[in-house]
């Protein structure tokens, strides 16, 4: 850790690493154990428990030690075939390389596109697949939250535009930055693979990934998909049983996320959920106020988790961004790829209340005045205003 | 550590203990090591040196495993007798418990009023001194920074009036809630005995105390004082010289201090002085716009470390607290004895920066809101005008 | 924290600080919290209910941010005055350091002497008090375990010579080193006031004591005692009600202190004695193998929480244990005063097991080796055999 | 973490995950920064740079968030195809999976057997290569130290022979158990590919792996190897030019893994396999002393990081195991797959020192005794006379 003194918590306000409570480091602060012995094997039964509880699932969860990358690979490689064609939606960034690791592992992909300024449309999805009528399509691959811009999409809606077309595609979902924070419901929705990670929601450090895995493509991994051996599911659920895992796990991660689970039921998912979903319209107001631009133009698609900005033409996000991190020591997200310097992204998930977002708006408020972005005061103000309820 | 869950970090805004830095936790963090050791040696070393930089002092400092009530007491019980004079100021309620345990160890005491919304008046010290021909007073006890006011007294002019008065009295300052945030210069303000904790400016947990102490007190101590073993200077100096103290010292504290004064440091003393100035303005241009009042009153007394807030009568501080507290997850400070329910403190030192602030400032403009007390909004505005300079 | 790298675990083996385990360590490395807040006073009532399950009192305890030192002071300053007469011990080292104590504080003392290889002898305190016909004496104080001999007194039986005797003497223990290591029963007992430290058996960080302390000594200290005003019981017990205290307490010592009240009755006092037994007989058994000597000469007395062991003359312990240290990461205990030089002390006492005291004593035998100080081989050996049970 | 508490500390004697050291622990328990600001930056390219040290190499390092068996395979997919010819060597149970993990992912193997007692033999390697005129063997893979059963192969003669008989194919060496333990030189030996995890001699937590690259190696993925992301070289080598990573590392863990350098330099790295070998070579002399076996019958192979025992037959290793965990507090390592039931496995490596060993061992032989397995006494005597030197 570099020890250049910066008075004060620094503000992480990136749309993930999130805040990582002290709860959470100081239950990964002890001595790593024998992961073949006793103890272990309630931990490691506990964290596979609890995550059923987080998905939503009453059937298989793996965790790997892996960051969320991994788990997006695993997905890809234990139901699908090199060849298979995949339907993806293009939201974003991060969709952007789910879409690029596919081809990358030989799937043939279709991608529908957006101005990145949305969710997945569900009707789109509805249409393609109707067309597939000799059922081609092996996935429908959709990105839940999409962290480069703040855009969720309507899982549900998903579910039911596929089951409209009467299609069988597998429906893999990521929730790397809405786990934990955006609602979420595995079975209800009939996702068969989820991919989260542990930075983001789930408030740990990064390091750990996760699949929440149907029956139906468990039977698919069983008998196909690609040659594999750390990211095979059948493995993880075989050794699972006892609480063990087929390779050495991320022992002190998992105390955290042992801790995490605990944390997110003491508050309760739907209060977890409830918070999530205040903060994003405060800091909503407090854009609206600054008279800047949401990057997302779906109100129904608007991010609980983060909130991408869109600045004037000619001013330089990233710019801003520097002098943010210099005068007031917070870290903002960046734009990425097609969007890189023209929005930032400000990250209200994880561990995180009232007064956290009050100092993280007022941050980008000043930052806006010091880097001379047009922009009308009383973002702060407006935000107060949501917050303090009545 | 009770583990009832709320989201977010929690805004420890009492004037102290202050928001302890993860540096200086984490220096604590390490097995207890033998105290009359080696390695404990140069650790003990470090810290005492470290301490006469902190306290600008070439003389002496002893570091007490105690409370700062333990600092004072030791201030009084080495150089002074029972039946003494001492000359103390009530500048609030620390000045009065400290003459109370003055009163009580003995001592005859003068105890110089003020409505305590300000520091001490010098030339009320230098008249006072005038009179006593025969040399009777034999210190004069005066607090820094009040702790329950924000208000703090110029120590260089209080010397001033002592040599203005040609009178031979000790100085003994309590800095409790001064050192490491407010300028303080032991030796230049010609101070005989300071008194200070750990919890305030050094940023770390309470449990370990201080003395700086002067020659010409350390001379009165070693013919004089109070019957006395624990708090004893010749003592612990003498024990000093080799790194070590005369009984078990406080040693994972003391880790904590070697890191805690190489933070203040780094940062530079002059610029954590100049850091809570700026956040000290800031704070009463928010309690200028809310239409409160600051209860310090005289401008040249404002205190750089905590800001006192007056209520409009028949509005109850403690009942506003609450408020905060549930519905904020922040704790401030409470009026004390007769400020009881009609002021609250704002703590804005330590390790703090203008984020922390701000989110602070936000709680305290929404609870006011949340309470129905009467105030006008802009509060954050102003000070988001100080922090953002230009 | 000096970084200078030795490879693997310091054995801390002088008789404590003790080994400060994980769980405690992790619990205090909690942000401070607000001393006055509702989840302080949680805390606080924890600590001071559970104090009372370890001193085994239903009467008061009181808990001060200070060395066991300071509870020395605390016990005297509270129920003793100026002048009056007490019967003191001189069982050793620190026995002797109490007495100097008390005298310096202006007590007038009778110092029963022993040569330092026992605990006290009832009998000797019987006939004292048997001549006290006037009741003079005010206060008999017994070290309970003589930390720089390894001689444990037998308080019952002093109980019973007061009680044969007939006197009304106020009954002052210190339990530094023996409270939460060996069984002690104030209430039983008739204990007035026992002394305390968290430094040993209670394996926190040093920094906390304590005094258990019966009605009558209460009753005496409401209405006399010496002038004081830090370690005043009464304004402690005043706020202990609320679970507060009546100056900053060392909070983050208290929630390390909360958490080795769980450890203790998790693993069950009487078991927690049981091994402290355990591994004091088979310390014993090794130096009787090396065919060295037990300071402690009468069996009655043998310190459960740690053992001293004289070297042959002519060889310097000091010497010995500097090797130690060097050679192989570990601290032993060394001889105080009197003894310096002569022996070396074994702390086997606090968060300890079987094979960290069977890598201590490899390390005393092989350092015994390597000073060339004439003993046999086979004092691990001789431990094993007691250790491994059958 | 569970809490039922187990006085002292736990033995983790298995020969990896080791005993993390404070530092390390401390290090990862700070909260998560910004991955793509720049003081990660700086903390990324200090583990990058500080690897290549640990790997003696002047190549690549690559560093996964996963765990060894991550690294085995990312070895395996960037340089070798679906039908490639590699040859291994069963030199255990770890050799096996790795064998078995190349079979899954399509590469042809040719698997040279061993009795499990032995490192490889660089001689049998040097003939089959010399049969392999066409040069069909694209790669070797060898296991440096095959912590299943404790021998340790020579490298540098399995390079030797490997140019004596004039071949090609690349190295690949899994130094999982042997890295920052035993002397390894990626560079000067001519490796490949050297796989490497964090919780060995790396004294970090699992959750790390590594690749040291050679740039024939590299080469050869660059223009082939099999499908593949998140496993890729190319990806990771050109986001590390700046200190970052292609995904979201495991920032915490790096923290850690910055530390482990540190120290491991700080002690000297031929210090640190002096410790390995001096250890290894105690525990032998004490297997000796009992009268059993070590279960590597190559003293040239002699592993210095575990000690794999033999039980007698008809004794049931892993019964002795659990009651060593029972009463002693100890994790030994079990018997892996033919070896089940009939040997442990003592851990010494990582941070780990004289004493913690004789701990170690006198666990054992006391366990032994609990578990009448027949052996004569003497052994934790035999390895203080190796310790103690003279």
């Amino acid at each position: 850790m570099s020890k250049s003194y910066n008075a004060g918590r620094h503000f992480l306000q990136i749309p993930g690493p999130t805040n990582v409570p002290d709860r959470i480091l100081r239950a990964m602060d002890y001595p790593t154990i024998d992961h073949r012995g006793p103890q272990f094997s309630e931990i490691g039964t506990k964290c596979l428990a609890g995550m059923k509880t987080i998905f939503k699932t009453k059937s298989h969860t793996v965790i790997f030690p892996a960051s969320g990358t991994g788990a997006w690979e695993s997905a890809l490689v234990n139901c699908l075939q090199d060849g298979d064609l995949v339907l993806m939606v293009e939201t974003g960034h991060f969709a952007s390389l789910w879409h690029k690791m596919a081809t990358r592992l030989g799937i043939e992909t279709e991608f529908l596109t957006t101005d990145w300024r949305r969710g997945v449309d569900p009707q789109q999805i509805e249409d393609r697949l109707r067309q597939d009528m000799d059922q081609r399509i092996k996935a429908v691959c959709v990105v839940h939250n999409e962290t480069s811009t703040g855009s969720t999409s309507r899982i549900a809606d998903v579910r039911l535009a596929m089951d409209n077309a009467d299609h069988t595609a597998l429906l893999l979902v990521d929730t790397i930055s809405s786990l934990g924070s955006i609602d979420y419901r595995h079975d209800e929705w009939g996702v068969d693979v989820t991919v989260a990670g542990s930075q983001k929601g789930l408030m740990l450090p990064p390091g750990l990934s996760f699949n929440a895995v149907s029956e139906k493509a468990l039977a698919l991994a069983r008998k196909g998909g690609m040659r594999r051996s750390y990211w095979d599911w059948e493995d993880q659920i075989a050794a699972n049983k006892e609480g063990a895992f087929p390779y050495t796990p991320a022992t002190n991660l998992l105390y955290g996320l042992a801790e995490a689970i605990d944390m997110l039921h003491e508050e309760g998912l739907e209060n977890v959920f409830r918070r999530h979903d205040r903060h994003a319209a405060a800091t909503r107001k407090a854009v609206q106020a600054w008279g800047l631009e949401v990057l997302c133009q779906e109100p129904k698609d608007f991010s609980s988790s983060l909130t991408a900005v869109l600045l004037p033409d000619g001013y330089d996000a990233d710019a801003f961004r520097a002098g943010v991190l210099k005068h007031f020591n917070m870290s903002l997200g960046n734009g990425l790829s097609r969007l890189a310097g023209k929005v930032f992204r400000i990250g209200h998930l994880g561990d995180f209340n009232d007064l956290m977002l009050l100092g993280t708006l007022s941050g980008v408020e000043m930052g806006l005045s010091k880097a001379d972005i047009p922009h009308q005061k009383g973002g702060v103000d407006a935000a107060m205003n949501i917050l303090k309820g009545d």
